[in-house]
C-alpha cells in the first residue's frame, strides 16, 4: 500500500478532527497544514502528532508534489480559489460546505475540478453516519416502497455567535444545507419547489442580523413526493438530528443517539441522560468514515461519495428557500435561473 | 343525582359507541335512538340495551321533552338542520365534526345555539386522548417554555371508499380537521396562515374524485410559533397519530399506542406488534372521556370541553388549506372573508 | 341469551370492581352481593348499580336457586367453607387467590369442587393481561424456541400495612404466588424446585411481623429451563410488572405499561411519567377479560381458564419457597409431601 | 510528556486489539510484541504498524529496559509465571482475565506483584464501558438509594469451540467471571454466598466436556443486598449484556448497544436490527478506556482502577458458584478456604 501524502488547509476545529482522523488510518500522511494564523501552538499540536510542515502560505502546501491530496476547512470565501489552485495542481480535494455563498463561485469550482479532472468531495458528514446511512440502505432495499413523505428535524444546542451568524450566509446556507442534501440523499430524487416558514424565537439579536432562528420548509420533488424540514438554532436538550422517510410500503424512522442507555425510574418520573450534545459527539464516526472514504477514493482512483454536484444542488435549494423565505411563496428551483440568481453557467 | 334523558341521532358505527358510552354511565338514560334506516336489526340491537325507543324520525326525539340532550351522528349535510331544530327545543347537543361542509352553514348553526342559549360540543374526540391531554397538560405547566413549533403526524391505515372520499368534504375537511384543532389545542394560539403541498400518491381513483390522499400543511400562528401537519390516508402499519411541541424550554413528544409491549428478538431482527390499528381501537377511552365530559357539562350547566367555536375554527383553517392547494401559495385565514369565501355573519 | 344470575361475596375493593364489570355484560345479572358488615354505604353502592339485594349473609346467596354463579372476594381464610357450600349448592364457582394458606385446604375444596361437578376459576388476573397474554401466544407459536429461562420481575409500589402483612400468609402466598402462576403459565412446564435468598430491606417492621420483603427466587422446572423472580414491597416508581422468555430461538420481553407516551426533553433529562401505580390502573382490562371469561365458562359448559389445580400448583410453590428460605437450601415439591407439609390426597 | 515503551505478550485477537488501541495514544511507543507463534504474519503485522520487534520469546520483552509495562494476553495459564517474571523486572502489568485458574497461583501471582511494588490491572472490560460506568455513577450518586437487588444479563451469541470449552475453566471462570466483577462493582459490596441452578440447555456436547452453558446465578453481599445473574451461552440474536441495580430510592437499568436507531415499520410488525454481535462490537471504547487509564496510572503513578484483589475477588466468586453447582446447595465463600479449595496466603 503506498502512502498517500495530505495536505490540511484550515486548522480550526473542524480541520484538526480531519487531520486526527488522517493520522489513525495505514498509508496515509498528513504532510502539512496550512492556516494564516500559524503559530506556535498549532505548531507543538503538529509536533505532537509527527506533522513535518506549518504553514501560514496554503500554496506553498497546493504547489507540493509530495502532496497527493487536500482537505479544505478554511472559511467558506476562501474556498473556491483554493479549489481552482488545487485543481491546477492536480491535487484531489476534499472541501467543506457550502462551496461558496454564490451560485456562481460554486460553478467556477466545479469547471475548474472537471477541467483538471480531479475529484472533490463535500464535506456532508451525515450521509456517513451509522443512522441515516441505515435509512438509505432500508430505503434502497424497498422496505418503504415509493417514499412519500420525508420528513427531517434538524436543531442545534444552540445558536453560534452573532458574528459568525452575520457572515454564516443565513440558517438556510449554514445550518440547513445538510438537511436539504439528507433530503436529496434518502429521496434518490431532486428538488424542485421549496416554501419556507421562517420566524425569529430564539434570539431577536438573530433577527437584527437579518437572519432567521426557526424554520419550516416544506420541499417537492421530481418524484412527487413532499418533504419537510424542521430547523432551530436552540434546542435546550442538546443536538436533534432524526429523519422519517414514510412510503408505500411502510416507513423508517431515526432517533438521536444517547451516550448511555441508563434509564433512572425514580420516585417522581423516568428519566434518561439527554442525546449527544452537538456534531463533534454525535458525528465522530461519520467524520472518520468521510475520510475513509475519500482517502479510498483517492487510493483507488474512484468517484467520491459525495460530488460537487452533491454541493451545488444543495446550495441551490438553500437560495429557493431563501427567496421563498423573502417573496412568502413557494419558489421553484428552475427559476432561479430566470431571476437571476443562479445563471447556468 | 338526577337521570338525564338523551337521545342518539344517527345509528351508525360511532353513533352506537356513544351509545354504549352513554348506558354505562351512571345517571343517564339513552331515551331513544333516530335513523332513517331504522329497521329490525337495530330495533334488536337497542332492545338488548334496554334503549325503549327508536325511530326514523329524528323529529320525534328532539321534541321528546323527556329527552335533555341530543347526540348528532348523522351525515354531516344533515348536521345544521338538526342543530337548528336541536337549539329551538332547548337541548343541548353534541354534534360530530364538522359541522357542516360550508362556513355559513355552520356560522348559521351556532346563532341557533347562541340565539337558544342552549350549549353544543362538537366532536374532537382526540382533545380527550391520554396521550394529547397529557401533552396539553406540560405545555400548559410550561415544561416546554414557549412554543416554537408543533408537529403533528397523522395518517390512516388505508383510505375510505371512493364513494365516501367523493362527499367527504376532501382530506382537509375530513381528515385533517382533527389535526387543525389539535394544532389550536397545543399551541393555545390562533392559526393565521396556512400552505399546503398536497399530492395523490397512494391512490390515482382519489385524485380522480377531485381530492388528495398525501398533504404537507404549515401553519404560522398568531403567537408567531410555526406547525405542521403531515397527513397520509395510507400507512400500511396502521393509524400513525403523534404530536411534538418543541419550544424555549424544551420539547414534549408522544408516540402513538401498541396493542402490548412484547418485544421479541429474533435471529434476523427485533420486532414489536403495530400500533393500535385505527381510531376506534386507539381512542377507545377519549370517547368514553369526550362523553362524559359532555353528560357533566349537561348536568352542571358548565361550559363544553369543545365549543362550537372550535368546530368553526378547523373548518376555517381546512378552507384555507384547501384554497392553498388550489392556488398553490400561503393563504391567510383573513383573507377568507375578501374572498367571500366564509363571510362574517 | 339467557341472563345468568351471578352473586358477589365481599364486598372489598375487588369485589366491587368484579362486580361492576360483571355489570357492563349483557346477559349477566349481578344478582345480590354478600358481606358481613353489609350496611347504608354498601346498601347505597348497590341501588345505584340495580343490584336487588345486599346481605349479611353468603348462605342466603349461596342457596339461592336464581344465583347460578358466585365470585368469591372475602377473606382468604373463609375461602375453602365458601366453596365447599357453593360446590354444594351446584354453583359455579370464581375464587380469588390464594384458596387457602394450607394445602390441605385447598385440596379440601378441590375435592368438594370435583365430587359436585362444578366448576372453580382462580383468580390469577395476569393470565389475562394483554401483554403477558402476548407472551404466551409468542411462546406457543414458537418464536422463542424452547424456553430457556423464564426471568419475572414483580415489584409492589408500597408494602400493605404491618397488620395485613401479619396475616397475609408471607410474600411468597400474597404476593409471589402471582408470579409462580406466571412461571407455570409461560414456561407451559412445572416447578420442580425452588431456591430462595430473602431479606429485610424496605421495613424492619416487616422482619418483625416474621416476613421478608425482598427476595429472589430461583426456579427449576420439569422441562430442564430454569426461572428466576425478583419480588420487592416497594418500587417507588409504581408496580413493576415485567417478564421475559429466553429459548433456544430468541427472547420475548415485556415492560411496564405506562399512563401515556409523552416524553419530554429538557435541559437536564429526558423524562417521562411513571408507569401506572398499581394493580388496580395496570389491570383494569385483565380483570374485566377474567370476568368474561368466567362468564363465557358458565354460559357455554367450557372448562375454566384458570383452574383450582392451578391454584393449588401455585400454593405448593409457594410452600417450598417459603421452605427454602427457612432451611437455607433448595427444595423440591416433591419432598413437601414427605415433609409433612402437603401430604397428598 | 515522556514516552512509555510498552510490550504486548500474546499477539491474538484481543492482544492486537490492545496493541492499535495503545498506537492510537500520544506518548506510548508499542515496543515489541511477543507471541510464541510469531511468524510472517505477525511480521508483516507489526510492520504495518512500526511496532520494531517481534519475538517468540516473552523473557526477551520482559527484561528489556526500554519497557516500562507489558501487557499479558497470553493463555490463561501462563498467566501466573509471566506476572511473577514482569514483577521481578519491575514491569507495570496489566494482565487479562482471569489471572489463574487456581486461587493458588493468582495469590502468588498478587504476592509477587506487592514484593515488586509494581501495579497489576486485570482485564475486567466491562467497567470501563459507557452504559455501566454510567449505572455506577447514578448508583454512586444516590439516585437509586440503598442497593437491594442487582440484576445482571449475560449471554453470549454463541458458545466457543468445544476444544476451548474443555480448556476455558468452565461458564462461571470463563464467562460469568465478568458478571461477578460487575456485580461487585455495582453493588460497592463483597459477595458473601452464591447459590446457582446450571443447565446444558445449547448444546449437549457442552454437557460432555464437563461444563454447563445456562445458568442462573443468585448472589448475596455483605450490604444484605441480593443479586442474580443469567448466563447463556447462545442468544441467537446477539450479545445480551443488561444490568439493573433496584433501591430504597428507585432503579437504573440499562439495554443494549445498537448499530443504528433505525426502527422499519411495516405491513406486519415494527422492526429494528439486532445489538451489537458481541465484546469486540459492543466494548469497542471500553478497551480504548481500558488501555488509557492504565497508560495513565503508570504515568502519573497512580493505582490501576481494577486491581489484582478485584481479580481475585471474582475467581473465589466463580470457584464459590462451581461449588454451589457441584453440590446443589449455597456457598459461602468463608466456606471455600475451609473445604481447602481456596487457602488464605
Amino acid at each position: 500500500m503506498n502512502t498517500i501524502g495530505i495536505g490540511v488547509i484550515g486548522a480550526g476545529r473542524i480541520g484538526k478532527i480531519h487531520a486526527d482522523n488522517l493520522l489513525r488510518m495505514h498509508g496515509v500522511a498528513v504532510a502539512a497544514i496550512a492556516d494564516p494564523f500559524a503559530g506556535e501552538a498549532l505548531a507543538a499540536w503538529a509536533a505532537e502528532r509527527g506533522i513535518a510542515r506549518v504553514t501560514a502560505d496554503a500554496s506553498e502546501l497546493l504547489t507540493d508534489p509530495a502532496i497527493e491530496a487536500v482537505i479544505i476547512c478554511s472559511p467558506t470565501d476562501t474556498h473556491v480559489p483554493l479549489i481552482v489552485e488545487a485543481a491546477a495542481n492536480g491535487k484531489a480535494i476534499f472541501c467543506e460546505k457550502p462551496v461558496s455563498m454564490s451560485v456562481e463561485g460554486t460553478r467556477e469550482a466545479l469547471r475548474a475540478v472537471a477541467a483538471a479532472g480531479v475529484s472533490l468531495q463535500i464535506g456532508f458528514n451525515r450521509r456517513f453516519d451509522h443512522n441515516f446511512r441505515r435509512v438509505k440502505e432500508i430505503v434502497e432495499e424497498g422496505r418503504v416502497g415509493e417514499p412519500h413523505l420525508i420528513k427531517i428535524t434538524s436543531r442545534d444546542p444552540s445558536p453560534p455567535p452573532i458574528a459568525y451568524v452575520k457572515v454564516s450566509g443565513g440558517l438556510f446556507m449554514d445550518m440547513a444545507i445538510h438537511d436539504f442534501d439528507i433530503a436529496r440523499f434518502l429521496s434518490g430524487s431532486e428538488v424542485e419547489e421549496v416554501f419556507t416558514q421562517g420566524a425569529v424565537l430564539v434570539d431577536p439579536s438573530i433577527g437584527e442580523a437579518g437572519d432567521i432562528d426557526t424554520a419550516i420548509t416544506t420541499l417537492k420533488f421530481a418524484s412527487g413526493a413532499l418533504g419537510v424540514i424542521d430547523n432551530s438554532r436552540k434546542a435546550v436538550y442538546g443536538y436533534d438530528q432524526r429523519v422519517e422517510v414514510f412510503g408505500s410500503g411502510g416507513s423508517v424512522a431515526i432517533a438521536n443517539d444517547y451516550p448511555n442507555t441508563a434509564v433512572v425510574s425514580g420516585p417522581d418520573a423516568i428519566t434518561r441522560d439527554k442525546p449527544l450534545h452537538f456534531f463533534l459527539e454525535r458525528y465522530t464516526e461519520a467524520y472518520r468514515d468521510e475520510m475513509r472514504q475519500f482517502v479510498d477514493s483517492v487510493r483507488l482512483g474512484q468517484p467520491v461519495p459525495v460530488s460537487g454536484q452533491d454541493g451545488l444542488q444543495a446550495e441551490l435549494i438553500a437560495l429557493a428557500a431563501k427567496r421563498s423565505l423573502e417573496t412568502g411563496r413557494p419558489v421553484k428551483l428552475a427559476e432561479l435561473a430566470e431571476a437571476g440568481l443562479a445563471a447556468e453557467a
